[in-house]
């Protein structure tokens, strides 16, 4: 608190990011990064990247990775918006589709959808996921302020079948809302809700997706939305009278080789699912609760301990988790897929 | 215009940044970068940089950035807030500090400003420049919704010497109000507000800077803000709100190379200094206006050309400059400081 802070700094409550810790030697499961490297597409983009030009500012419509991405998904660069990472993205969104009436999301969902909803003052509610930890479809009838989940939801890892989220796509039209569709982690799962802005043509629908993920590129702060040319404008303006330039040079370059590798990315993401089954059979083995998982990561609970016991016991063994404090899912941690040393490791270590 | 999107975005008016051409052969002097490239230091930075460390999130605190830019500011990093360039970092001041109360700025100043004030619903008033082009600071009593200009001032390059800035901050801190000087420019000045933090410790002053100009780093999207660690940590809490890790891993470590290289920066700005003074006195010769300039362009009016005939004149021989189209500036074109090769062209091309 400060006498120069307004209302809003001062009602803030800022999103926590996991840990980063620069210490050598922890095995780091706790954020969701790929284990691989980038594309060696990505190192050749970056040595070839033409300095010089860092003087002059970016083009700000991201024109050639917009093309990229575009192309690689079936529309047109007019359907693609790029921002500084998924969550600048998302925040564009909740600052330009939600607001007076009530937006729905899960109770258990990414964690900064009521950060984002707090910093626009946007109405909310927070709709209990089914005891299954699924998302029940008839729970969103009252969605006329829009609608917002991640899909393969985190930290659960469930999926929604794309004929459910069809189902809420028509029903947020019927009243003339959004839903957004956080597709961090679709990568890793089997369906993508594409097909319902291919061949549905969903005006409504917003897809926002990140290069943090499969693309190994959390560094690099990329992400992007795919949409109706309306709703794209829509985050235009609200990057325009924010920060016109939010993408810079060398990730615009970097991101664009990365697209454009579509082997590497298939492979890379293979290994992950497969390390993924195995470690969930493992833990499973071991009496441990682990969810379905769709993502990069699995939702696991201990038979006897705590969540918190659990992440601590990793910690001490140098193996780094998440935690979440909120009462519902205190007795789970999540644990990202590194690699099958890292895995194997995390096996080792745990309690 | 579209029925999913909400009053917020209904009613902003985008902030139109300066044309960034593609076709090769055009004099660029129309968005104030540096016609000389980053430090070699930047060279080197982006050639050592870690790309496997791309797949893990930056350090959202920009710890090693933070602490030189302190260093070389006699600050600690507390005081230091690092941002995706420095319009996301008056983004962001403008959401935290700024509202209710009467926000003040001058008529004539960086165009963004009344962008940002719609974006944030900030209530505010344009106070006009005197006829000398000159902020008059007792036009700034009623400043107890803060006050913001940028100093240098653009697009009229005029400065407002740092004794004029302390009655500013004493005023504004008897009214409990924030003022914030866009030193965007201030490397091309004689004096920064640096003295008004170190000596007299107004808690109330945030200075923003930018690497996009003299350190000619536009593209790489950079800036920071110094201040009280209380207006730093608002930040922080407008960032984590918003966007938690808004400067990429190679950004920070590119930005970091060149703040360590003193020389560099003192170099190329003695160049682009001389040359301005060189420029603005071959202008005058032939009966041009030209403003007292303390940046790294000029504001030059035609003897007898408006504005926009001068900008299509110059257009036309290949050498782009920026017009305004303001009433009070349209007889104006702003000419961004360029090699000597690039002013003996404009000096060819002038009408």
């Amino acid at each position: 608190m400060s006498v120069f802070w307004n209302e809003r700094v001062n009602s803030l409550t800022p999103y926590i990011p996991g840990e980063q810790p620069r210490e050598s030697g922890i095995i780091k499961l706790n954020t969701n990064e790929n284990p691989y490297p980038p594309s060696p597409a990505v190192y050749a983009a970056l040595r070839d990247a033409a300095v010089d030009t860092l003087r002059l500012y970016p083009d700000p419509c991201c024109t050639a990775l917009r093309c990229a991405i575009a192309a690689k998904n079936g529309l047109q660069s007019e359907n693609v918006f790029c921002g500084n990472g998924s969550d600048e993205v998302l925040a564009f969104a909740f600052g330009a589709f939600f607001g007076k009436e009530r937006l729905l999301f899960p109770d258990i969902t990414y964690s900064f959808y009521p950060v984002y909803a707090n910093f626009w003052g946007i109405n909310y509610r927070e709709v209990p996921l089914g005891a299954d930890w699924n998302i029940n479809i008839k729970d969103y009838d009252d969605c006329s302020g829009g609608i917002i989940f991640a899909n393969p939801n985190a930290p659960t890892g469930s999926f929604l079948k794309i004929s459910q989220v069809k189902t809420l796509c028509s029903l947020a039209l019927s009243k003339n809302a959004v839903i957004v569709i956080d597709e961090a982690y679709s990568a890793f799962a089997a369906e993508t809700a594409l097909p319902l802005l291919l061949k549905e043509k969903f005006p409504n629908l917003l897809i926002v997706r990140t290069f943090s993920k499969a693309y190994s590129l959390a560094g690099l702060r990329a992400g992007f939305a795919l949409g109706h040319k309306d709703l794209i404008c829509a985050l235009e303006r609200m990057r325009d009278s924010f920060n016109s330039y939010t993408l810079d040079y060398i990730a615009q370059k970097a991101a664009l080789a990365a697209v454009n590798d579509h082997n590497y990315l298939d492979q890379t993401t293979a290994k992950i699912i497969a390390e993924r089954e195995r470690i969930s059979a493992e833990l499973k083995k071991r009496d441990y609760e682990i969810l379905p998982s769709a993502a990069n990561f699995i939702f696991a609970k201990h038979p006897a301990l705590s969540g918190e016991a659990v992440y601590e016991s990793l910690r001490s063994r140098g193996v780094l988790v998440r935690h979440f404090s909120k009462q519902r899912i205190k007795d789970f941690v999540r644990i990202s897929i590194g690699t099958k040393e890292q895995m194997d490791a995390l096996l080792n270590a745990a309690p």
